[in-house]
Protein backbone atom coordinates (compact mmCIF):
# COMPACT_ATOMS: atom_id res chain seq x y z
CA UNK A 1 0.00 0.00 0.00
CA UNK A 2 2.54 2.59 1.22
CA UNK A 3 5.14 1.02 -1.64
CA UNK A 4 2.08 2.20 -4.32
CA UNK A 5 2.36 5.56 -3.09
CA UNK A 6 6.19 5.43 -3.74
CA UNK A 7 5.93 4.34 -6.70
CA UNK A 8 2.75 6.73 -7.66
CA UNK A 9 5.45 9.80 -6.80
CA UNK A 10 8.20 8.41 -8.62
CA UNK A 11 6.24 7.77 -11.67
CA UNK A 12 5.62 11.73 -11.81
CA UNK A 13 9.04 12.20 -10.95
CA UNK A 14 10.19 10.54 -13.85
CA UNK A 15 7.36 11.39 -15.89
CA UNK A 16 8.69 15.20 -15.60
CA UNK A 17 12.08 15.20 -14.99
CA UNK A 18 12.95 16.33 -18.56
CA UNK A 19 10.66 18.98 -18.75
CA UNK A 20 12.67 21.59 -16.92
CA UNK A 21 15.72 21.29 -18.54
CA UNK A 22 15.73 24.01 -20.98
CA UNK A 23 16.51 24.08 -24.75
CA UNK A 24 19.74 24.14 -25.28
CA UNK A 25 21.53 25.17 -28.79
CA UNK A 26 22.79 22.45 -30.83
CA UNK A 27 25.78 24.29 -30.80
CA UNK A 28 26.12 22.98 -27.16
CA UNK A 29 24.77 19.37 -27.83
CA UNK A 30 27.06 17.55 -25.30
CA UNK A 31 25.15 19.71 -22.23
CA UNK A 32 22.31 18.49 -22.72
CA UNK A 33 23.36 14.79 -23.52
CA UNK A 34 25.84 14.92 -20.70
CA UNK A 35 23.14 15.98 -18.36
CA UNK A 36 20.07 13.51 -19.52
CA UNK A 37 22.67 10.94 -18.82
CA UNK A 38 23.00 11.21 -15.15
CA UNK A 39 19.67 12.52 -14.61
CA UNK A 40 18.54 9.26 -16.02
CA UNK A 41 21.03 6.59 -14.95
CA UNK A 42 18.36 4.85 -12.86
CA UNK A 43 18.35 6.83 -9.36
CA UNK A 44 15.60 6.09 -6.79
CA UNK A 45 14.48 9.65 -6.29
CA UNK A 46 14.19 10.21 -2.77
CA UNK A 47 14.88 13.69 -1.88
CA UNK A 48 12.32 14.85 -4.54
CA UNK A 49 9.36 12.14 -3.30
CA UNK A 50 10.34 13.16 -0.14
CA UNK A 51 9.79 16.60 -0.96
CA UNK A 52 6.47 15.84 -2.16
CA UNK A 53 5.32 13.72 0.83
CA UNK A 54 5.95 15.98 2.96
CA UNK A 55 3.67 18.80 1.06
CA UNK A 56 0.82 16.77 0.84
CA UNK A 57 1.51 15.80 4.69
CA UNK A 58 1.12 19.31 5.60
CA UNK A 59 -1.98 19.88 2.60
CA UNK A 60 -0.28 21.00 -0.54
CA UNK A 61 -0.85 20.80 -3.63
CA UNK A 62 1.98 17.88 -5.05
CA UNK A 63 1.88 18.96 -8.55
CA UNK A 64 2.27 22.60 -7.48
CA UNK A 65 5.05 21.48 -5.60
CA UNK A 66 6.85 19.47 -8.76
CA UNK A 67 9.34 22.04 -9.76
CA UNK A 68 11.00 21.97 -6.23
CA UNK A 69 10.93 18.29 -5.87
CA UNK A 70 13.14 17.93 -9.06
CA UNK A 71 15.18 20.80 -8.74
CA UNK A 72 16.23 18.68 -5.72
CA UNK A 73 17.15 15.89 -7.86
CA UNK A 74 18.93 18.18 -10.01
CA UNK A 75 20.91 19.68 -7.17
CA UNK A 76 21.22 16.07 -6.10
CA UNK A 77 22.58 14.76 -9.49
CA UNK A 78 24.75 17.29 -9.87
CA UNK A 79 26.49 16.59 -6.87
CA UNK A 80 26.77 12.76 -7.57
CA UNK A 81 28.70 14.48 -10.81
CA UNK A 82 30.92 16.09 -9.37
CA UNK A 83 31.92 13.89 -6.26
CA UNK A 84 32.92 10.93 -8.68
CA UNK A 85 35.31 12.97 -10.59
CA UNK A 86 38.69 11.77 -10.38
CA UNK A 87 39.74 14.60 -8.19
CA UNK A 88 37.10 13.87 -5.89
CA UNK A 89 36.56 10.04 -4.77
CA UNK A 90 37.89 8.82 -9.00
CA UNK A 91 34.12 6.61 -9.20
CA UNK A 92 34.41 4.76 -12.59
CA UNK A 93 30.76 3.54 -11.51
CA UNK A 94 28.02 4.89 -10.47
CA UNK A 95 24.06 2.83 -10.49
CA UNK A 96 25.76 -0.02 -12.51
CA UNK A 97 27.02 2.73 -15.20
CA UNK A 98 29.95 4.06 -16.16
CA UNK A 99 30.52 7.84 -14.28
CA UNK A 100 29.71 10.92 -16.06
CA UNK A 101 33.47 11.85 -16.74
CA UNK A 102 34.25 8.32 -18.40
CA UNK A 103 31.77 9.01 -21.06
CA UNK A 104 31.65 12.64 -21.81
CA UNK A 105 35.39 13.31 -20.44
CA UNK A 106 36.25 15.61 -17.08
CA UNK A 107 35.33 19.19 -18.30
CA UNK A 108 31.89 18.08 -20.01
CA UNK A 109 31.21 16.42 -16.52
CA UNK A 110 32.20 19.64 -14.58
CA UNK A 111 30.06 21.73 -16.92
CA UNK A 112 26.65 19.39 -16.70
CA UNK A 113 27.36 19.30 -12.97
CA UNK A 114 27.09 22.91 -13.26
CA UNK A 115 24.87 23.28 -15.27
CA UNK A 116 22.37 21.13 -13.42
CA UNK A 117 23.19 22.98 -10.09
CA UNK A 118 22.29 26.16 -11.96
CA UNK A 119 19.34 25.00 -13.61
CA UNK A 120 17.83 24.11 -10.24
CA UNK A 121 17.38 27.60 -9.29
CA UNK A 122 16.83 28.97 -12.68
CA UNK A 123 13.85 26.69 -12.62
CA UNK A 124 12.40 27.70 -9.34
CA UNK A 125 13.32 31.46 -9.94
CA UNK A 126 11.15 30.70 -13.11
CA UNK A 127 8.08 28.85 -11.56
CA UNK A 128 8.00 32.33 -8.78
CA UNK A 129 7.15 34.31 -11.42
CA UNK A 130 3.97 32.49 -12.23
CA UNK A 131 2.75 33.45 -9.03
CA UNK A 132 3.49 37.39 -8.69
CA UNK A 133 -1.00 36.84 -8.02
CA UNK A 134 -0.58 34.83 -5.33
CA UNK A 135 1.15 36.30 -2.36
CA UNK A 136 0.91 33.56 0.03
CA UNK A 137 2.17 31.09 -2.55
CA UNK A 138 4.94 33.32 -4.09
CA UNK A 139 6.50 33.62 -0.19
CA UNK A 140 5.88 29.84 0.47
CA UNK A 141 8.15 28.86 -2.95
CA UNK A 142 11.09 31.83 -1.79
CA UNK A 143 11.14 29.80 2.15
CA UNK A 144 11.48 26.55 -0.01
CA UNK A 145 13.42 27.51 -2.64
CA UNK A 146 15.97 29.01 0.18
CA UNK A 147 15.79 26.21 1.99
CA UNK A 148 16.99 23.88 -0.65
CA UNK A 149 19.56 26.93 -1.90
CA UNK A 150 20.95 26.87 1.83
CA UNK A 151 21.19 22.77 2.00
CA UNK A 152 22.89 22.74 -1.34
CA UNK A 153 25.45 25.15 0.21
CA UNK A 154 28.76 25.87 1.16
CA UNK A 155 26.74 25.46 5.15
CA UNK A 156 25.12 22.18 4.21
CA UNK A 157 26.17 19.66 1.59
CA UNK A 158 29.08 21.39 -0.36
CA UNK A 159 30.54 21.34 3.30
CA UNK A 160 30.11 18.30 4.26
CA UNK A 161 32.08 17.14 0.84
CA UNK A 162 34.69 19.31 1.81
CA UNK A 163 35.08 17.82 5.03
CA UNK A 164 34.97 14.42 3.49
CA UNK A 165 37.69 15.35 0.97
CA UNK A 166 40.09 17.50 3.89
CA UNK A 167 38.93 13.95 6.36
CA UNK A 168 40.55 11.59 3.57
CA UNK A 169 43.58 9.91 5.27
CA UNK A 170 43.24 11.55 8.55
CA UNK A 171 42.26 10.14 12.17
CA UNK A 172 39.00 11.67 12.99
CA UNK A 173 36.75 11.84 15.68
CA UNK A 174 33.17 10.50 15.84
CA UNK A 175 32.05 14.67 15.97
CA UNK A 176 33.70 14.68 13.06
CA UNK A 177 32.34 11.95 11.04
CA UNK A 178 28.67 13.00 11.96
CA UNK A 179 29.42 16.60 10.83
CA UNK A 180 30.43 14.87 7.20
CA UNK A 181 27.30 12.91 7.49
CA UNK A 182 24.66 15.44 8.39
CA UNK A 183 25.72 17.67 5.94
CA UNK A 184 26.86 16.05 2.58
CA UNK A 185 23.72 13.64 2.92
CA UNK A 186 21.59 14.75 5.61
CA UNK A 187 21.77 18.71 4.61
CA UNK A 188 19.55 17.78 0.99
CA UNK A 189 17.39 15.34 2.88
CA UNK A 190 16.40 17.78 5.45
CA UNK A 191 15.88 21.00 2.54
CA UNK A 192 14.03 18.51 0.37
CA UNK A 193 11.33 17.97 3.51
CA UNK A 194 11.19 21.34 5.01
CA UNK A 195 10.76 23.00 1.10
CA UNK A 196 7.93 20.40 1.16
CA UNK A 197 6.38 21.36 4.04
CA UNK A 198 7.21 25.06 3.37
CA UNK A 199 5.19 24.54 -0.12
CA UNK A 200 2.35 23.11 2.13
CA UNK A 201 1.98 26.05 4.72
CA UNK A 202 2.91 22.81 7.72
CA UNK A 203 1.89 24.86 11.28
CA UNK A 204 5.01 24.72 13.65
CA UNK A 205 4.60 21.12 15.26
CA UNK A 206 4.57 19.64 11.98
CA UNK A 207 7.59 21.21 11.14
CA UNK A 208 9.24 20.34 13.84
CA UNK A 209 8.45 16.73 13.79
CA UNK A 210 9.80 16.99 10.16
CA UNK A 211 12.52 18.03 11.28
CA UNK A 212 13.76 15.08 13.65
CA UNK A 213 12.45 12.46 11.15
CA UNK A 214 14.74 13.90 8.45
CA UNK A 215 17.88 14.80 10.79
CA UNK A 216 17.47 10.81 11.55
CA UNK A 217 16.62 9.75 8.31
CA UNK A 218 19.65 11.67 7.35
CA UNK A 219 22.15 10.26 9.78
CA UNK A 220 20.79 7.04 8.27
CA UNK A 221 20.91 7.45 4.88
CA UNK A 222 24.54 7.99 5.32
CA UNK A 223 25.76 5.06 7.36
CA UNK A 224 23.55 3.24 5.57
CA UNK A 225 25.87 4.02 2.58
CA UNK A 226 29.15 3.36 4.47
CA UNK A 227 27.83 0.11 5.45
CA UNK A 228 26.98 -0.98 2.05
CA UNK A 229 30.50 -0.53 0.79
CA UNK A 230 31.86 -2.76 2.97
CA UNK A 231 29.14 -5.44 2.77
CA UNK A 232 27.44 -5.08 -0.24
CA UNK A 233 28.82 -6.10 -4.25
CA UNK A 234 29.48 -4.06 -6.89
CA UNK A 235 26.41 -6.33 -8.63
CA UNK A 236 23.97 -5.26 -5.82
CA UNK A 237 24.45 -1.49 -5.01
CA UNK A 238 25.90 -0.70 -8.73
CA UNK A 239 29.30 0.83 -8.01
CA UNK A 240 32.56 -0.16 -6.76
CA UNK A 241 32.77 -1.01 -2.90
CA UNK A 242 35.71 -0.77 -0.68
CA UNK A 243 36.50 2.46 -1.80
CA UNK A 244 35.85 4.17 1.41
CA UNK A 245 38.70 1.72 3.01
CA UNK A 246 40.73 2.36 -0.11
CA UNK A 247 40.70 6.61 0.27
CA UNK A 248 41.38 6.16 4.00
CA UNK A 249 38.10 7.75 4.25
CA UNK A 250 36.44 7.79 8.04
CA UNK A 251 33.55 6.10 7.89
CA UNK A 252 31.05 4.35 10.79
CA UNK A 253 32.81 0.44 10.43
CA UNK A 254 35.95 1.78 10.60
CA UNK A 255 35.14 3.65 13.48
CA UNK A 256 32.45 1.09 15.01
CA UNK A 257 32.60 -1.81 13.37
CA UNK A 258 29.55 -3.04 11.15
CA UNK A 259 27.71 -4.97 14.25
CA UNK A 260 27.46 -1.63 16.02
CA UNK A 261 26.97 0.64 12.90
CA UNK A 262 24.20 -1.50 12.01
CA UNK A 263 22.88 -1.01 15.15
CA UNK A 264 23.27 2.87 15.22
CA UNK A 265 21.60 2.75 11.55
CA UNK A 266 18.61 0.62 13.07
CA UNK A 267 18.24 3.23 16.16
CA UNK A 268 18.06 6.65 13.86
CA UNK A 269 15.21 4.58 11.46
CA UNK A 270 13.04 3.66 14.91
CA UNK A 271 13.58 7.49 16.21
CA UNK A 272 12.35 8.87 12.61
CA UNK A 273 9.35 6.14 12.40
CA UNK A 274 8.11 7.32 16.23
CA UNK A 275 8.23 10.78 15.72
CA UNK A 276 5.68 9.78 12.42
CA UNK A 277 3.25 7.44 14.62
CA UNK A 278 0.62 10.12 15.48
CA UNK A 279 0.36 10.79 11.84
CA UNK A 280 -0.65 7.67 11.02
CA UNK A 281 -2.05 6.38 7.46
CA UNK A 282 -1.00 10.03 6.40
CA UNK A 283 2.32 9.14 7.13
CA UNK A 284 2.85 6.44 5.52
CA UNK A 285 4.52 7.13 2.52
CA UNK A 286 7.54 8.51 5.01
CA UNK A 287 7.63 5.31 6.99
CA UNK A 288 7.77 3.20 3.78
CA UNK A 289 11.58 5.53 2.84
CA UNK A 290 13.04 4.26 5.79
CA UNK A 291 11.57 0.65 5.73
CA UNK A 292 13.45 0.66 1.60
CA UNK A 293 16.49 1.98 3.94
CA UNK A 294 16.72 -1.00 5.78
CA UNK A 295 15.87 -3.60 3.10
CA UNK A 296 19.59 -4.45 2.29
CA UNK A 297 21.33 -3.64 5.86
CA UNK A 298 19.71 -5.04 8.62
CA UNK B 1 34.89 62.56 -13.36
CA UNK B 2 33.53 59.14 -14.61
CA UNK B 3 36.69 57.53 -13.73
CA UNK B 4 35.59 58.70 -10.47
CA UNK B 5 32.00 57.16 -10.80
CA UNK B 6 33.55 53.75 -11.41
CA UNK B 7 35.95 53.72 -8.52
CA UNK B 8 33.21 54.67 -5.83
CA UNK B 9 31.34 51.61 -6.82
CA UNK B 10 34.18 49.07 -6.89
CA UNK B 11 35.19 50.29 -3.74
CA UNK B 12 32.05 49.39 -2.45
CA UNK B 13 31.71 46.49 -4.25
CA UNK B 14 35.06 45.23 -3.09
CA UNK B 15 33.97 47.25 1.15
CA UNK B 16 31.33 44.23 0.78
CA UNK B 17 32.32 41.33 -1.12
CA UNK B 18 32.97 39.30 1.89
CA UNK B 19 29.86 39.84 3.78
CA UNK B 20 27.43 37.36 1.32
CA UNK B 21 29.87 34.40 1.94
CA UNK B 22 27.91 32.52 4.65
CA UNK B 23 30.09 31.39 8.43
CA UNK B 24 31.32 28.17 7.24
CA UNK B 25 32.70 25.57 9.85
CA UNK B 26 35.81 24.61 10.77
CA UNK B 27 35.94 21.64 9.63
CA UNK B 28 35.43 23.06 5.98
CA UNK B 29 38.20 25.71 6.49
CA UNK B 30 39.75 25.48 3.13
CA UNK B 31 36.80 25.86 1.18
CA UNK B 32 35.87 29.67 2.97
CA UNK B 33 39.88 30.48 2.39
CA UNK B 34 39.79 28.67 -1.50
CA UNK B 35 36.49 30.86 -2.12
CA UNK B 36 37.84 34.32 -0.81
CA UNK B 37 41.25 33.79 -2.32
CA UNK B 38 39.38 33.56 -6.01
CA UNK B 39 37.27 36.22 -4.84
CA UNK B 40 40.49 38.49 -3.33
CA UNK B 41 42.13 37.96 -6.21
CA UNK B 42 41.96 41.30 -8.13
CA UNK B 43 39.10 41.29 -10.28
CA UNK B 44 37.90 44.73 -12.16
CA UNK B 45 34.05 44.07 -10.74
CA UNK B 46 33.32 45.18 -14.30
CA UNK B 47 29.75 42.29 -14.21
CA UNK B 48 28.65 44.13 -10.49
CA UNK B 49 29.66 47.50 -11.53
CA UNK B 50 27.54 47.48 -14.76
CA UNK B 51 24.34 45.91 -12.31
CA UNK B 52 24.77 48.95 -9.81
CA UNK B 53 25.61 51.40 -12.79
CA UNK B 54 22.39 50.26 -14.73
CA UNK B 55 20.10 50.13 -11.62
CA UNK B 56 21.01 54.26 -11.10
CA UNK B 57 20.26 55.32 -14.55
CA UNK B 58 16.88 53.50 -14.56
CA UNK B 59 16.38 55.46 -11.07
CA UNK B 60 16.91 52.69 -8.80
CA UNK B 61 18.96 52.43 -4.80
CA UNK B 62 22.05 51.07 -5.66
CA UNK B 63 22.66 49.84 -2.07
CA UNK B 64 19.35 47.63 -2.09
CA UNK B 65 20.48 46.44 -5.81
CA UNK B 66 24.18 45.49 -3.72
CA UNK B 67 22.93 41.53 -3.21
CA UNK B 68 22.76 41.13 -7.05
CA UNK B 69 25.70 42.93 -7.92
CA UNK B 70 27.91 41.01 -5.66
CA UNK B 71 25.67 38.03 -6.75
CA UNK B 72 27.15 38.65 -10.65
CA UNK B 73 30.65 38.96 -8.84
CA UNK B 74 30.21 35.34 -7.38
CA UNK B 75 29.29 33.69 -10.55
CA UNK B 76 32.04 35.33 -12.45
CA UNK B 77 34.56 34.06 -10.16
CA UNK B 78 33.19 30.35 -10.08
CA UNK B 79 33.16 30.15 -14.17
CA UNK B 80 36.46 31.39 -13.93
CA UNK B 81 37.82 29.38 -11.39
CA UNK B 82 36.09 26.19 -13.45
CA UNK B 83 37.44 27.31 -16.54
CA UNK B 84 40.97 27.34 -15.22
CA UNK B 85 40.80 23.55 -14.44
CA UNK B 86 43.55 21.07 -16.06
CA UNK B 87 40.25 19.41 -17.53
CA UNK B 88 39.03 23.34 -19.02
CA UNK B 89 41.56 25.38 -20.49
CA UNK B 90 44.47 24.42 -18.00
CA UNK B 91 45.65 28.18 -16.50
CA UNK B 92 48.37 28.03 -14.11
CA UNK B 93 47.59 32.04 -13.97
CA UNK B 94 45.03 34.12 -13.37
CA UNK B 95 45.13 37.82 -12.78
CA UNK B 96 49.02 37.32 -12.41
CA UNK B 97 48.34 34.73 -9.22
CA UNK B 98 48.69 31.51 -9.70
CA UNK B 99 44.92 29.98 -9.92
CA UNK B 100 42.85 28.20 -7.53
CA UNK B 101 43.76 24.71 -8.48
CA UNK B 102 47.41 25.53 -8.13
CA UNK B 103 46.89 26.21 -4.74
CA UNK B 104 44.17 24.40 -3.40
CA UNK B 105 44.18 21.29 -5.54
CA UNK B 106 41.69 20.35 -7.90
CA UNK B 107 38.92 18.62 -5.87
CA UNK B 108 38.87 21.92 -3.57
CA UNK B 109 38.59 24.19 -6.62
CA UNK B 110 35.47 22.41 -8.27
CA UNK B 111 33.95 22.53 -4.59
CA UNK B 112 34.87 26.23 -4.41
CA UNK B 113 33.75 27.33 -7.60
CA UNK B 114 30.30 25.53 -6.78
CA UNK B 115 30.14 27.02 -3.18
CA UNK B 116 30.52 30.40 -5.03
CA UNK B 117 27.28 29.50 -7.68
CA UNK B 118 25.61 27.89 -4.88
CA UNK B 119 26.07 31.30 -2.59
CA UNK B 120 25.17 33.61 -5.33
CA UNK B 121 21.19 31.88 -5.80
CA UNK B 122 21.35 31.39 -1.94
CA UNK B 123 21.90 35.03 -1.28
CA UNK B 124 19.38 36.22 -3.31
CA UNK B 125 16.75 34.03 -2.08
CA UNK B 126 17.49 35.43 1.46
CA UNK B 127 17.60 38.99 0.19
CA UNK B 128 13.75 38.38 -1.39
CA UNK B 129 12.70 37.04 2.57
CA UNK B 130 13.35 40.88 3.25
CA UNK B 131 11.18 42.29 0.91
CA UNK B 132 7.95 40.01 2.08
CA UNK B 133 5.96 43.12 2.81
CA UNK B 134 7.15 45.35 -0.26
CA UNK B 135 5.48 43.82 -3.35
CA UNK B 136 6.73 45.64 -5.83
CA UNK B 137 10.63 45.08 -4.77
CA UNK B 138 9.81 41.51 -4.57
CA UNK B 139 8.87 40.88 -8.08
CA UNK B 140 11.75 43.20 -9.18
CA UNK B 141 13.90 41.06 -7.15
CA UNK B 142 12.95 37.69 -8.08
CA UNK B 143 12.95 39.32 -12.25
CA UNK B 144 16.82 40.09 -11.35
CA UNK B 145 17.73 37.01 -10.32
CA UNK B 146 16.23 34.99 -12.54
CA UNK B 147 17.43 37.53 -15.33
CA UNK B 148 21.41 36.88 -13.49
CA UNK B 149 20.27 32.85 -13.48
CA UNK B 150 19.58 32.59 -17.07
CA UNK B 151 22.84 34.33 -18.23
CA UNK B 152 24.93 32.13 -16.39
CA UNK B 153 22.96 28.74 -17.06
CA UNK B 154 22.66 26.54 -19.41
CA UNK B 155 21.52 28.87 -22.09
CA UNK B 156 23.69 31.59 -21.14
CA UNK B 157 27.23 31.07 -19.65
CA UNK B 158 27.49 27.66 -19.68
CA UNK B 159 26.11 26.85 -23.05
CA UNK B 160 29.33 28.97 -24.07
CA UNK B 161 32.18 27.54 -22.51
CA UNK B 162 30.27 23.86 -23.71
CA UNK B 163 30.83 25.43 -27.27
CA UNK B 164 34.13 26.86 -26.68
CA UNK B 165 35.38 23.20 -25.45
CA UNK B 166 33.69 21.56 -28.12
CA UNK B 167 34.73 24.08 -30.58
CA UNK B 168 38.52 23.69 -29.95
CA UNK B 169 40.18 22.10 -32.50
CA UNK B 170 37.51 22.45 -34.79
CA UNK B 171 37.34 24.11 -37.87
CA UNK B 172 34.07 26.83 -37.16
CA UNK B 173 32.37 29.18 -38.95
CA UNK B 174 32.18 32.85 -37.76
CA UNK B 175 28.45 32.14 -36.69
CA UNK B 176 29.83 29.46 -34.20
CA UNK B 177 32.22 31.72 -32.99
CA UNK B 178 29.52 34.62 -31.71
CA UNK B 179 27.81 31.64 -30.80
CA UNK B 180 30.38 31.19 -28.30
CA UNK B 181 31.30 35.20 -27.23
CA UNK B 182 27.31 35.86 -27.13
CA UNK B 183 27.16 33.35 -24.71
CA UNK B 184 30.27 32.28 -22.46
CA UNK B 185 31.33 36.14 -21.67
CA UNK B 186 27.97 38.38 -22.97
CA UNK B 187 25.40 36.51 -21.42
CA UNK B 188 25.83 37.19 -18.08
CA UNK B 189 27.25 40.68 -18.87
CA UNK B 190 23.88 41.61 -20.05
CA UNK B 191 21.97 39.39 -17.62
CA UNK B 192 24.01 42.02 -14.86
CA UNK B 193 22.95 45.15 -17.27
CA UNK B 194 19.21 43.61 -17.07
CA UNK B 195 19.19 42.71 -13.44
CA UNK B 196 20.15 46.17 -12.87
CA UNK B 197 17.02 47.84 -14.95
CA UNK B 198 14.89 45.52 -13.20
CA UNK B 199 15.85 46.33 -10.13
CA UNK B 200 15.98 50.42 -11.25
CA UNK B 201 12.55 49.26 -12.57
CA UNK B 202 13.39 50.80 -15.71
CA UNK B 203 11.04 51.67 -18.33
CA UNK B 204 10.72 49.68 -21.66
CA UNK B 205 12.93 52.10 -24.07
CA UNK B 206 15.34 52.04 -21.34
CA UNK B 207 15.07 48.17 -20.86
CA UNK B 208 15.59 47.79 -24.64
CA UNK B 209 18.59 50.56 -24.98
CA UNK B 210 20.53 48.58 -22.10
CA UNK B 211 19.84 45.93 -24.26
CA UNK B 212 21.47 47.11 -27.17
CA UNK B 213 24.30 48.59 -25.07
CA UNK B 214 25.23 45.28 -23.00
CA UNK B 215 25.22 43.08 -26.31
CA UNK B 216 27.82 45.19 -28.20
CA UNK B 217 29.35 45.42 -24.65
CA UNK B 218 29.32 41.58 -24.77
CA UNK B 219 30.93 40.68 -27.98
CA UNK B 220 33.55 43.53 -28.06
CA UNK B 221 34.50 42.24 -24.17
CA UNK B 222 35.37 38.73 -26.04
CA UNK B 223 37.06 40.57 -29.02
CA UNK B 224 39.22 42.33 -26.37
CA UNK B 225 40.46 39.17 -24.71
CA UNK B 226 41.39 37.45 -27.87
CA UNK B 227 43.07 40.01 -29.31
CA UNK B 228 45.17 40.40 -25.71
CA UNK B 229 45.71 36.48 -26.01
CA UNK B 230 47.91 37.33 -29.03
CA UNK B 231 48.92 40.80 -28.43
CA UNK B 232 49.69 41.21 -24.97
CA UNK B 233 52.09 40.21 -22.48
CA UNK B 234 51.78 37.92 -19.57
CA UNK B 235 53.26 40.59 -17.53
CA UNK B 236 50.64 43.46 -18.51
CA UNK B 237 47.33 41.13 -18.76
CA UNK B 238 48.49 39.11 -15.36
CA UNK B 239 47.84 35.45 -17.21
CA UNK B 240 50.06 33.41 -19.94
CA UNK B 241 49.07 34.19 -23.41
CA UNK B 242 48.83 32.60 -26.60
CA UNK B 243 46.84 29.96 -25.33
CA UNK B 244 43.68 30.18 -27.86
CA UNK B 245 46.47 29.30 -30.42
CA UNK B 246 48.02 26.50 -27.96
CA UNK B 247 44.38 25.37 -27.38
CA UNK B 248 43.68 25.54 -31.18
CA UNK B 249 40.55 27.95 -30.15
CA UNK B 250 39.02 29.90 -32.86
CA UNK B 251 38.85 33.29 -31.78
CA UNK B 252 38.51 36.64 -34.23
CA UNK B 253 42.18 37.55 -34.53
CA UNK B 254 42.49 33.60 -36.07
CA UNK B 255 39.42 33.82 -38.39
CA UNK B 256 39.96 37.80 -39.23
CA UNK B 257 43.47 38.61 -38.34
CA UNK B 258 44.36 40.83 -35.55
CA UNK B 259 43.29 44.64 -37.47
CA UNK B 260 40.43 43.60 -38.41
CA UNK B 261 39.78 42.37 -34.91
CA UNK B 262 40.79 45.77 -33.58
CA UNK B 263 38.35 47.32 -36.01
CA UNK B 264 35.08 44.70 -35.34
CA UNK B 265 36.09 45.63 -31.72
CA UNK B 266 35.89 49.30 -32.35
CA UNK B 267 32.60 49.12 -34.25
CA UNK B 268 30.91 47.77 -31.07
CA UNK B 269 32.09 49.81 -28.88
CA UNK B 270 30.83 52.45 -30.63
CA UNK B 271 27.51 50.80 -31.48
CA UNK B 272 27.45 50.74 -27.46
CA UNK B 273 28.34 54.46 -26.62
CA UNK B 274 26.17 55.48 -29.73
CA UNK B 275 22.95 54.14 -27.80
CA UNK B 276 24.11 55.60 -24.81
CA UNK B 277 23.98 59.23 -25.67
CA UNK B 278 20.57 60.36 -25.23
CA UNK B 279 21.34 59.77 -22.09
CA UNK B 280 24.22 62.34 -21.80
CA UNK B 281 25.70 62.89 -17.98
CA UNK B 282 23.32 60.13 -16.40
CA UNK B 283 25.49 57.23 -18.80
CA UNK B 284 28.53 58.68 -18.07
CA UNK B 285 29.97 55.78 -15.95
CA UNK B 286 28.35 53.18 -18.67
CA UNK B 287 30.58 55.01 -21.43
CA UNK B 288 33.47 55.33 -19.09
CA UNK B 289 33.29 50.97 -19.11
CA UNK B 290 33.38 51.00 -22.80
CA UNK B 291 36.64 53.43 -22.65
CA UNK B 292 38.14 51.49 -19.58
CA UNK B 293 37.99 48.16 -22.57
CA UNK B 294 39.72 50.19 -25.48
CA UNK B 295 42.65 51.21 -23.25
CA UNK B 296 44.90 47.79 -24.01
CA UNK B 297 43.70 47.20 -27.36
CA UNK B 298 44.44 50.53 -29.14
Amino acid sequence: MSGQEYDRLKAIIDDNLMDFLPCIDIKSSFLREAMEYSLTAGGKRIRPILLLMACKLAGGNEIAALPYAIACEYVHTYSLIHDDLPSMDNDDLRRGKPTNHKIYGEGMAILAGDGLLNTAFEMMYKDMMLYFDNDKMLKQRIRAAHAIAKGAGVRGMIAGQVADLEGANKQCAKEYLDYIHLNKTGALITAAIMAGAYLGDADDDLMCDLGIYSENLGLAFQIRDDILDVVGTEETIGKKTGVDEKLCKITYPAIYGIDESIKIFNDYIDKARDIMDKYDEKAKGLVYILNLLKERVA
